[in-house]
């Protein structure tokens, strides 16, 4: 199954997944990270997943080892076999509120107490759970997954095979007030909506704002963490993964296979390049137009440039010191 | 209905708003933010909002072009003619739970769902879409919308025109423990409320927490985004706009007419002049006395003050080497 | 009730606690932070708790003074006594949807339009309010409180007297993802769970993500604080408190006692000594081996040391401004 090459037990029963250091027998563990090296020689498990060219410094006390080429994909692959959650095969609970214009696909499931109004469509296979909001003219895909709790405004567009976690909110109003001469605000209309695009997964309590006019676009393949915010007109590209409480301004358009650290943050009206990397905590103020470019800081300089400044800023208060006997001893 | 200069074809349909950059026959565009200037010459459309003083670099493609004061409020103005979003004009949802207690004023709309318990008041004309709490006790003014998943604990208290976006929480209890001699904490019961004043409009997954004793007062016209943390105790002053994921701790209180940058905090028991203007990522750590200050950095600083001190952070490493060896050659 | 020393009239009528600042007659107000000493001496009430040493410096116009050794433990004895909310005695509403094969224990409430799947149980005197889900499987203990909104996923352990707050989500899935050679990433399942142990208080929207094999814990008389994120695998020792909007990453280790700032952040796979005190919107790239330490900056210093070179980074323009003059006259 995994084209991997077997030392040891090759008859081991197997019977869950587990931590390295957890271990035990029955069970089946990684090594990915060489942090965890010591358990494979401690903590003994039924068989363990090693990279091809593991070089083991001890004897490894799992009953049997399977080298591989990608450990994590290995173990993903191994993993599916295991995950005997439930999955309804359709059927709408009478105490669901679907509207009769609504448009369900074959095997469509809807929870008791969900909402699908008027002119929403769902397509086959899509399993939503109790309490879900679908509404107006939203029209979701494939084989999607929403959990307890979604809400889906209006005119909003789903693709197939996506993943919504309890309480993500698509489609609020965008951020959009214009100042009055006497220092208040009106409300400036927010009448676009939001594309979410195939195999998209969006973490729980995540906010995507509908566009003010047109669309908020999350790519194909996009990955969101739990309490992101992304603001109205953003566009997030292709494969791009976003830890979690990052938030994107107004208007910033994200490149493709990008990865974004948790809690940092975008102004608005901004373009970034293809594979930038973004560490976590910073704050991206300005475009990035080179492409695998790696940021930190906030505002964020290059990646190394603010590690470098940081590292002297923890001798500032040395540095300081000798400066001023300088300063006094040459009379500056 | 602008009050703008025509120049062109005054006969040109308009079918919809849209983005400059996107144009099209039928579209009202706009240009406020010089960036988007050149779309002004590329992009055909069938009638352009600019300032009033606009001089183009070369011949706008729009069919049309309106000269106007304010280019974002007359956009204000035409989008909400194409704002036909539907809203009830009354009806109790069957499938609601409205207690017998509750009193709902004219035209209010309680969707599906829906939960209003004893001793609850809705004022005339107020929108409630499916899944919303709304507790003992509390009280919702006139024309406010409440959004799918809104959920207000009990005694809360909410003005006229308010918006309350998907999934907020007002009224949570404030953070509040009293530590033990044995390192436990235990809960200091939270009595108080939640006040939101007229005109207020707050984002997606926004919460707020009820007062110890007191309220948690949000004035007249603020604005708060989505993922915003108002803590127990907080004071919002009068048309203050917050971004998302700023944090309020404990009994802080906001002047009137700031502007909170996303992602900024607030320690708590401080006080905050108004017109004060938070850059985003900030931590605001100390009592602001003087109004219209703007700051940055964590802890913050006077906003140039901080861009100053920035610039030489970033060019520490080149520093420290020079004085290193400046310190060498005069063996300090 | 409090073994406090009172001064004055020991026959005032209290009717309720209130703020010092806003003082009145029947209220009971308290002194614990000397920035509000001043209101003392100016704002009549029924009665005062200062602490034990208190020494007013004029004279104090609350009818009665009553000394104790902790303000806010007096205090919580107080108010508890002034907490009068509702709290139904029992009861499943006709319109929750509760399993058949669920099992409620004694005086179990469960609210309008929540729902408890299948194979869950739920401990005596738990209050679960309206528009909750209770996955399958899952165990919730005695005396918890569940607020509006809360969601949890199957499977999840939630212990005694725990009390979860509006929108929390707990269980959705870890932040899990192989990359494949094109670029995109396929799910690794998450087959873990959430085991939250007694005692433990969870703020609004909050989330704590499933495990991806075993538990996230958290342990015994956590506090967590609105919007914060634990992800997969994350464990919070005894009694720690963590301000909101603070994050964890996956497989991060928390010790018991510690104090966690607002907008905080950890990486992942590192463990934090007991009794670790971090300054709000700091950020900990780093294990912590000693217990007690406090720390401050992104990345994180030890806080003293963050604060010093703070102080520097402060002066550095004027710093940079003589050092290029001295470098000028000494031609380095």
């Amino acid at each position: 199954m995994l084209g991997g090459i077997l030392e040891g037990d090759g008859e081991v029963l197997v019977t869950k997944p587990g931590k390295i250091e957890e271990g035990g027998p029955g069970t089946l563990t990684f090594l990915a990270n060489p942090r965890y090296e010591h358990f494979a020689y401690s903590t003994p498990t039924a068989a363990l997943l090693v990279p091809k060219d593991f070089q083991p410094a001890q004897p490894v006390v799992a009953a049997a080892l399977i080298r591989v080429d990608d450990v994590y994909d290995s173990l993903r692959i191994l993993m599916a076999q295991f995950d005997h959650e439930f999955r309804p095969t359709g059927g709408v609970s009478e105490r669901a509120s679907v509207d009769s214009s609504a448009v369900l696909g074959k095997d469509v499931s809807v929870g008791v107490f969900s909402v699908v109004e008027e002119g929403a469509s769902v397509g086959e296979g899509t399993y939503i759970h109790p309490q879900v909001f679908v509404g107006k003219n939203v029209s979701v895909g494939k084989n999607c997954t929403l959990h307890p709790g979604v809400k889906i405004y209006h005119g909003c567009e789903i693709g197939d095979n996506c993943i919504l976690h309890g309480n993500v909110v698509i489609g609020s109003d965008g951020f959009g007030f214009v100042p009055q001469p006497d220092g208040s605000y009106l409300k400036l209309p927010q009448l676009g909506n939001v594309v979410i695009e195939n195999d998209v997964e969006i973490g729980a309590n995540t906010t995507i704002d509908r566009a003010t006019m047109g669309s908020t676009v999350i790519r194909q393949g996009v990955k969101l963490d739990n309490l992101v915010m992304v603001a109205h007109n953003v566009e997030i590209g292709d494969h791009t993964v976003v830890a979690a409480q990052a938030g994107f301004a107004g208007s910033t358009k994200i490149g493709k296979r990008c990865r974004i650290g948790g809690q940092s943050g975008f102004v608005g009206h901004i373009e970034i390049a293809d594979g930038t990397q973004v560490q976590a905590q910073s704050g991206v103020a300005a475009a990035v137009k080179q492409p695998g470019t790696a940021l930190y800081g906030s505002p964020a300089l290059p990646y190394n440039d603010y590690l470098r400044s940081y590292a002297v800023f923890k001798k500032l208060p040395e540095l300081y010191k000798k400066i001023n006997e300088l300063m006094k001893r040459y009379e500056v």
